[in-house]
């Protein structure tokens, strides 16, 4: 069973309060179809790079194939208003080296793709610590944000500073908890702080 | 072994004449990364969906993920200007589903991947047909362009006329011949005729 996971891009589409939106043109020379595409490097399901919250070398095209693919944990919490250290422990997580959470996020892009989930689920900076402690090479959610608001930036850099792959805006509301294979594919823009992905989970 | 097969993205990339160029924008916010991103739907290594030369239902985002990803074979045509019906006979096909041409063309881009290959190698109507008859799912190229000049658009309306999914601008230089698993990973472009790609094969 193969699973896409990915938020449709499109003009419509919710971004992140603040972002470029996305446009579309269509540039047809007879019956040839080209079209030009503007969109943000966070837009839709997409990867944030070390570089998104550092100067350093980290860039979404350097990450290394081998953490974005391989296999992974989907955790289901549906009635989590805010993931913490405590939610994710009473799962097992041991050997998990990719983590992907379905929060409630993901039945609000089911219901309404194009309306921005104010109430989006993300992790606390304990949660963060506790995956940072466990040695994962990639976390994934389905919010367009990892950290729960208030957003002062120490989820993102406990995570991006141990080398972790963030992983946002997955559409996972069709996908049981239970083991996969992660298939992660971001566009590779050269020396961008992240990038627009299409992912898949197999299992 | 894992061979990541995609171009990067970039400004100053080659893009096929008449495309529009690829732009980057920085748009940091204090210590916070973000960029944004035009680009054409053919930039790069992408993926050339049926609307790209008809009016129908076949667009990128709906392009089966399970054509996408799975066994290809890779075939290295160094010394081939044009590939020919013939010059593909010469090579055992028989039950491959996917198969990716590598060319003079990827020499090209592992020198000058801000050049554009004037020289680049395609299929002729000969070759499209003997794909088309064969019944393969998706074929791939190094070049741009998976037809050959002079381009009457015969070949990619024999190709995608039978759902055939083309891969183009693939970087193959580092790849021997042989079987692969391919995951081919296009932006989820919601309605367009083709879209930019992430490519990997593993074997």
């Amino acid at each position: 069973m193969r699973y896409d996971v990915t938020l449709a891009i499109s003009p419509a589409m919710a971004v992140w309060p603040g972002d470029p939106p996305v446009t579309a043109e269509h540039l047809d020379v007879g019956t040839v179809r080209v079209s030009r595409w503007c969109l943000g490097s966070h837009a839709g399901t997409h990867v944030d790079a070390p570089r998104h919250f550092s100067a350093g070398p980290g860039t979404v095209d350097a990450l290394d194939p081998d953490a974005l693919i391989g296999p992974c944990r989907l955790l289901h919490l549906p009635d989590v208003p805010r993931v913490t250290a405590a939610a994710l422990a009473a799962h097992p997580l041991a050997g998990v080296s990719r983590l992907l959470l379905r929060t409630r996020t993901s039945e609000h892009w089911r219901r309404a793709p194009h309306v921005f989930p104010e109430d989006f689920v993300g992790l606390d900076p304990s949660a963060a610590r506790l995956l940072r402690d466990l040695g994962v090479q990639l976390v994934g959610i389905d919010s367009l944000s990892i950290e729960a608001p208030p957003i002062t930036g120490e989820v993102h850099t406990t995570l991006l500073g141990a080398n972790i792959i963030l992983l946002e805006g997955l559409a996972l509301a069709a996908v049981p908890p239970g083991d996969y294979t992660l298939l992660c594919a971001p566009l590779k823009l050269q020396g961008a702080d992240g990038a627009p992905a299409r992912v898949f989970l197999e299992g």
